[in-house]
């Protein structure tokens, strides 16, 4: 039997700080290995990357996580050591204890247990670990989805790994994500003496309104299983250091949270129709970031939202709040729910987990195979 | 006699680029000396300055000007020394040319042939020389102007030498200048990333809404003599270099031109008002400039204007534009007119004189000592 504190605390003593691996996929392959799967390493570019799965037939259950950290920060702030490992008050500490070996330690674990109590069990359970969710995230989950369903690894479900819990076991499971659109507005105007003004054209007058435009437009209210689209100007540039110089132009940049009533195309296209009823004066460059998605509640969803409720006595919550996750790529291939410790300490000195969570974690992933396999 | 061209050149010749003097005021010394002048040396600081005056008796005529230049600019790019004095197609090449070693030359040269022709003429002519017009303006002509008054110099009337024409002579003298007010607006929120929009709050569109009052309001349509007051938003200060972050703060500067409907306090309370309509999340710091000041329309401003007449056929208007100069410190003592050359090259490279406007000048500065004390 595995011990997910054991394993956890052993993937913690692999310093892999982004994109760094330190022998933590090894350890993993190992242990898999061990335990009848079938391991593929697969490197991308400077990015370490393993492919695990037992068994041959459907259902596919994937569980996907990466092995990569964060930096430590201050590393002289941490009361223990941040690739220690150390256990003290019922707590695991170090760098990657709840995003995301706790978790990784505590599904194979539970795996360890349902395989050993049923070892020929329907289907299969694969685990999709890449070390480049904290980097660019281009070399890593992305690639390996494509090379799984080049090799007919396609999973018909997956379970990220990510801590989806603000302050307790049980209080969410995300279900998705919105997703992000950036911009660069531009108000081009004409140079010149605050003494002249009628030979100069100040854009910044002209910006203050598109920008109370674009602010106080209400996008929407919210969907079924998202909050409202929330757009945020997050800087104002105009660069001009003297006092009696009207500036030549004047550029901010907004950030738009947005759900699923839009994708990239709606949303661009409605932002340009606001700023034209201002006027005609500006330039805009979008930059777009993860798309939006949903997991439409259902028959997975469903699954995995009982488990935690067998296990925990709570009903968590279907949330689509938080950062972006490798669960936007695992969305374009099968349903995909986030379900994994608490948030609370992540990337922030003394990071940790406490065992009894790690314990509960390790029966919730148990209940999700045993509820999906032996239905 | 003095020739105004000579003089003139020999001024250039002073490389006086503020605060240096570089024997500027000595060589008015000599030739004001030379007609009569009691000439006072009165440094302040690192800053010399110059009073002369010719008779003891009233009524008291001033003529106020700077010896000092502003810097050459890109020495290369000028087609004659900056300081060479040179005469090339009839013109007068040279840093100060314009501003305003010309038109000193040129009232020293009206000076000379008036008292020639007048020896015995009422009253008294003097000159205020700063070295300290184009610099901070602090130990030069308000430092002068009281020891001034302390001693029983005031004047009773003053003529400012600045090149106050755009394109010919006889475009435009200057009877005032409108003030100046800076601020700096600042709205605090609280920082926050742009996924949880509701714990944070984002100061930018509220800056926009405040920049928006601002812009619109229309302060004034202008008075008898001055344009309308005008605000322009100079700068917008975020300092945030991370798209997903939502800013602290939100800082705007603004600088406002006003006309002599307004003096700093009513008008600081009037933009308070602004901004109170819009909320009450704002500091505002304001920086006083230049105040607005005006010589009425009356005897002064009359003879100079007809003097302009006599000499060019052309009817002068009576200008409030451009940018601050000493009259604004004159015109606490005594009605006072700007009346010089044309101010097109001024602060450029290659500035020049048209020899014929030297003359046209020196005549237009007879003109108006002739029927200022021969009347």
């Amino acid at each position: 039997m595995t011990d997910a504190l054991a394993l956890a605390r052993d993937l913690i003593r692999c310093p892999s700080i982004t994109p760094k691996d330190e022998g933590a996929q090894d350890l993993l392959s190992r242990t898999l290995g061990g335990l009848g799967f079938t391991c593929t390493n697969l490197p991308f570019g400077d990015v370490k990357n393993l492919f695990a799965r037992r068994g041959t037939d459907g259902p596919h259950l994937c569980f996907a996580g990466h092995t990569d950290v964060v930096p430590v920060g201050d590393e002289k702030s941490w009361s223990h050591s941040p690739f220690g490992g150390t256990v003290a008050d019922g707590k695991l500490y170090g760098r990657g204890a709840a995003d995301m070996k706790g978790n990784i330690a505590a599904f194979i674990a539970a795996t360890a247990t349902f395989v050993h109590n049923n070892p020929d069990h329907k289907g299969s359970i694969s685990l999709l670990i890449t070390g480049d969710e904290e980097g660019p995230a281009v070399n890593g989950t992305v690639r390996v989805l494509e090379w799984m369903a080049k090799n007919g690894h396609t999973p018909d479900v997956c379970i990220v790994g990510e801590p989806s819990n603000p302050k307790e076991m049980g209080d969410e499971i995300k279900i998705g994500r919105r997703g992000s659109l950036s911009a660069t507005l531009t108000v081009h105007g004409k140079q010149g003496h605050v003494a002249y003004p009628h030979l100069a054209d100040n854009p910044v007058p002209k910006l203050a309104h598109y920008l109370v435009a674009l602010s106080d437009t209400v996008l929407d209210v919210g969907s079924a299983h998202f909050p409202a689209t929330s757009l945020q100007v997050t800087n104002v540039d105009i660069g001009n250091t003297a006092e009696n110089v009207i500036p030549a132009r004047a550029t901010a940049m907004f950030n738009v949270r947005f759900n699923d009533r839009w994708d990239f195309e709606t949303l661009e296209n409605k932002i340009r129709s606001i700023l034209d009823r201002v006027g005609p004066d500006y330039d805009i460059v979008f930059r777009r970031g993860a798309h939006v998605f949903i997991t439409a509640p259902g028959e997975w969803t469903g699954l995995v939202r009982q488990a935690v409720t067998d296990i925990t006595g709570k009903t968590p919550a279907m949330s689509t709040a938080g950062g972006t996750s490798d669960a936007r790529f695992v969305s374009q291939y099968c349903p995909v729910v986030e379900c994994g410790l608490i948030n609370e300490t992540i990337h922030q000195v003394d990071e940790h987990v406490r065992i009894t969570d790690l314990e509960t974690l390790t029966a919730i992933y148990g209940r999700v195979l045993e509820k999906y396999f032996l239905r």
